[in-house]
């Protein structure tokens, strides 16, 4: 089944000590698009500027995203600048230029609304209203958010949160957002403002997935190198969204392993920069992968 | 089969925002020796001055732990003193006082140096040397360690990592020993130094093992409040070795749930001061949470 996916897409400049990486294919809705294409086919809804390399475009289509509702106006595209330190755990944002994104209002075309599954990646969440607004009675709907709108528009937020089946955030934000510093508690309390499952990342650490059948500690894979973890999380949810829409099922038989094809296809985005690793990846890499971590997992 | 425990045996007053708990049973050794007591009998290899209660070595007897090797000298009980803030995250030493553990010269009694297992509990380097001149042979060596020894006694740590079977630490003491920030680059980095098994401990994060057969990703049992955490380290070790030695087959075969028994074991002693919650714990309630953490960790 499809999956439509809305949030940033963007050109990301990134420095690390060692390199820089200017205007790299970025943006939560790039990176999530590109994870869940291995699995679903899917569709894209997001703003570009003129100044958008038509080589990005093109990327997209190799991985078989369907760009209908991938708007181009006139201005310049959202652009991030950001430096790692050495560690890659810290990183400072240099330089944000909104650009089109600014007046972005999501409309869909009319193919997109029967879309089954719905991943409302990181953006502001008054767009990621806007889009479920239009959609006709969704399978499954996905949210990311990050820390940004909790200190903008927890209203919106806390709205959205009423509309949506599963929640994605990160382990800070859990904390942040419920004012626990114990993740398990925060997730009891995330679960009362609405979603059916919260998901916590917790990068190298792995993830937690809460639900009615119960919880799920998935493992991360381990890598001995990252490179640049810009867009792990928006992979991660990509993939993990993408797999569940490729399986016959229930959503609840499926998503333990959702959650590992996203830890999975997050640990390559981690390995290149931008998606320059994801996008050489063949699904026979994915699954080589998915089998290493059962057999680091069992017990 | 029998596990030789070595370590502190100390009074521990942990102070937290909400209560005070003066002189608690504490200490590296007693931790891992009530959590290996679970599972195999326990020699205990320490030291405590004349105000150690009576009633701390009747809990000890309580759980079967052969106490021959417990030293009492004259002068005060090891004593440590800390402070947790509200998350339980952090803490401080508020004092220490060393007592009759700054002459301490562990001799065994002649009946310990045949065992088997022998747990290196933290304590300094040159004590677990001590210890480890007296062993005839033993089968599976795991030592532990703590930031204070690597940073005050690393050339000792360094010569007893070349001969111990298994080095157990926390991440951020890997970080600081390999220089490295990645945990995989650090495991890596530390066989090297010696040891065939790697167990990098990472709290409620899990632990990861390295050895022979691989890597295990090792889930942590989920508390959705922890009373205070002293201690959890060592109790993850003891639950291990205790594990470890009463099973029969390979130590690599048995490895893996040895390290879930630990997490388990750990787990209880975070719901309370001290000891408190671990010497109330029955077999089958950690059986419980085994099957419990088998369920959460299954995909």
């Amino acid at each position: 089944m499809s999956v439509l996916v809305v949030g940033t897409t963007a050109l990301d400049s990134i420095k690390t000590p060692k390199a820089e990486n200017p205007r790299l294919l970025g943006g939560s809705a790039s990176h999530a698009a590109v994870a869940a294409s291995f699995f679903s086919p899917v569709r894209l809804v997001g703003i570009v500027g003129e100044d958008f390399p038509r080589r990005y475009l093109r990327l997209y289509r190799k991985h078989g995203i369907c760009l209908e509702g991938l708007q181009q106006a006139a201005g310049k595209t959202f652009h991030w600048a950001g430096e790692y330190e050495v560690n890659m755990n810290k990183r400072q944002t240099l330089n944000t230029e909104l650009g089109v994104i600014e007046n972005f209002t999501p409309t869909l075309p009319p193919a997109y609304r029967d879309t089954p599954f719905v991943l409302l990646a990181n953006i502001s969440p008054s767009l990621q209203h806007h889009v479920l607004d239009q959609m006709r009675r969704p399978r499954f709907v996905i949210a990311d958010s990050m820390d940004l709108w909790l200190n903008i528009a927890l209203p919106d937020l806390l709205r959205l949160l009423k509309r949506v089946d599963a929640f994605v955030l990160n382990d800070s934000e859990a904390h942040q957002l419920t004012d626990t510093d114990n993740v398990i508690a925060a997730i009891r309390k995330i679960h009362r403002l609405g979603p059916r499952y919260v998901i916590v990342k917790k990068g190298e650490h792995g993830a937690i997935l809460s639900g009615p059948g119960g919880m799920f500690i998935a493992p991360a894979f381990p890598l001995h190198k990252v490179t640049d973890p810009t867009g792990a999380g928006d992979s991660f949810v990509g993939g993990m969204i993408g797999y569940l829409a490729s399986r016959k099922g229930s959503i609840e038989a499926n998503l333990r392993r959702a959650l590992i094809y996203g830890s999975v296809v997050a640990s390559f985005c981690c390995e290149g920069f931008g998606v320059k690793r994801t996008t050489r990846v063949a699904r026979a890499h994915i699954e080589e992968r998915v089998r290493h971590l059962e057999r680091l997992a069992r017990f």
